[in-house]
């Protein structure tokens, strides 16, 4: 037994859930679930096929991104991580995909307007894609910048980070948060169907308006709002 | 035992239909079967992930939508629900989804235009496309009036429910009904792949004309005009 | 036991493969295998899920599309193969799918061009695409005329059934045929594949040129030619 | 037991890899294994079905693509594969497939841009693409020639095969190779990624520009470079 053992299943399995909703080929992504009280958070190991993935095989990093525990290379995202985990306190978990839309929409370095209410359900802004990183910031310490340019992205437009869950790096891909990491995969899965849809409507209709924002802010209200009516709280995540 | 087990089974039955034909992610869906003599509709409860739906869960709902069996809440479109089976007395069932190509042209807020057999195998018109929500009705009671803009659509454009059994709601998303709740599911699937063939259409010819008329009805009737030859009646549902 | 058996069977067989290639959604398509010494074919019944369908319900049917054995009511489209078999002494099966990329080339009444060797594996020209039949035809008989429009059109371009295994019916959907009906359900999947590809091709460089002809020749002669070296005999079908 | 099992079964896997990744229809591509001190390489059987695969069916060729072992005639790609394990030294495996979206670009005859991170993982430059074959290579020995023209546009570009490792023919289909046959097969799915990408964000953006030098520099390097941190050795393939 390991103090970090339920940390490490807890990452694992949500690190599974990727390639289970199509959001990774290969080793193309990562999800992390933190511990706050100890200060740490577990994080998949670095180049290792989903399909042999093991709980035990997790790395336990602390935000300085030093390897606590675990005898595997960290994942090469692992600064990225840490950064997100050090500056929003109100987050547990975060996942990172090249999913195929989503991917497509950061590699035209735009952002996902808000086009029809699966957006609103989930956030009430277009989805922010962060322009490619300056070349100082590249040079310097690339994974660990990735992670101050996503947060400088949302503290420049004023957007909390407990609303807007998702973001497009530019060039890159997209990562995601939640209170949990269940919640984080829930959002990857959750950008990668609205970036598609997005994308299919921009074809039938280009220059297509965002919708009403009456209509953003009930669908957004009715789900997130005081008065929510929205799901059925034991079997919230 | 219950009363309302065999209605709870069937709309049971029909929900878990919408992730196995690809129509639904999490928990964005949802279907409903009535029992008009006891005036009351079995509908999937709010938020609960299909993977975890069991019949008992299904919420037993009356015409103006007030929960008359069950203890979880109802889903979040059960006004809709409750509006359509209290102006439509024909039918049986109603199935809501957020699947990929319909939901891209409800976001384009455009009709889908009737371009082949598959369409006219199904209904003589284009699947309409009603525009998105005035803000005094958003604010006044926002899925009793998506009911009400349903209704109205088809009343406005003289077309029958018992002829066009499928809607797109402008910045939202599809709905489609018929005679059993199978049926309405049916019409989903049927509703995705005519959207996601005309989607094709258009990208290969823009501006390509409906089909011809004759056409139309010439396959719309082989199929449910009075000199049907379409099917076998001990198989149809 | 039924001397109609093993044609029942290998239609069956072939109808079965047509939902397990991801070719129709519902009952939307049908396959046939005819026996020449007896003059007749074996035809999927109308409107019968693939799901439930059973070898012994394929219905056995004469070139005026008589039906000469089964209980049920076969394809609508009976007739459009009865023509083929009756104008075409060389082909043993015929598959008729709404596939959906294959589908939209026929909705935007466009021949697909042949842009690659994967195209010119199967065959030398264009996939030719006949226009909606005239008002007179359809109301006339319209299945029966679909099958002498498909004969018509590769008359008038003075093409060989034996060489260009497979078609589109502008405004409706493909049609297949081969020596055998295993090989008309394989020319469906095929003609699918070059459907979707010739469409992504023509997305990334519209007016694309067709691929040269010595290339078109050599591939198709290297399949099928005199000297062919493609394959291996004991495994062809 | 045959001196050569080992290394049939080695390309006997890496060929039913093609299908299970989505990467091949019926029998339209080929995977193929080298064993460098026996100079041969074991190769697919022309025109088998994946289903009906078995590693004794392999065929063993020498680099002149004449067969040593086996009774099947080799895959029609033979010698385009022999002309590559004799001109490039380091390579041990080499794919071939028709996967939808890597055919698109090269029925385009376009190269695929450089246009994020997922491409930069594994190259620094654009996916090239050879223009179609002269009628005069065409003509003489086909397979052979395709060969050479791969190996001729690598060496036009001055780009080295053990960097670049994938490569599409104009009018035709991918090829890839890699120090494995196991790399070669995931070389061929990373591009097929890439290539669909490439196609969404164009068709989102078009005309966008390659993502910036620094940033291809740093995603390479990191993987590929002498201080590179992706991955974890013993885990490599």
């Amino acid at each position: 037994m390991n103090k970090y053992d339920a940390l490490k299943e807890e990452a694992f399995a949500a690190n599974k859930q990727l390639p289970a909703l199509g959001l990774v080929l290969f080793t193309f992504g990562n999800a992390s679930a933190v511990d706050r009280r100890e200060g740490v958070f577990a994080i998949k190991p670095s180049g290792i096929a989903y399909e042999k993935l093991t709980p035990d095989q997790m790395v336990i990093v602390d935000f300085e991104a030093r390897v606590v525990d675990g005898t595997l290379r960290p994942s090469s995202d692992t600064k990225t991580h840490a950064v997100l985990y050090k500056e929003w306190e109100g987050i547990g978990g975060i996942a990172h995909t090249h999913s195929t839309y989503a991917t497509a929409w950061a590699q035209a370095v735009q952002d996902i307007p808000i086009l029809g209410t699966t957006h609103a359900d989930h956030l009430t802004t277009d989805i922010p894609c962060a322009p490619p990183m300056k070349d100082e910031y590249i040079h310097d310490d690339y994974e660990y910048m990735t992670g101050y340019q996503i947060v400088e992205e949302l503290r420049e437009r004023q957007w909390s980070y407990k609303e807007v869950e998702m973001i497009l790096v530019g060039s890159h891909a997209p990562f995601t948060w939640g209170t949990t990491v269940q919640k984080a995969v829930y959002n990857s899965a959750v950008l990668e169907s609205i970036a598609r849809m997005a994308w299919l409507t921009l074809q039938i209709r280009p220059g297509v308006p965002s919708m009403k924002d009456t209509l953003i802010q009930k669908h957004y209200e009715r789900k997130h709002g005081e008065g929510r009516y929205y799901g059925n709280e034991e079997f919230k995540f």
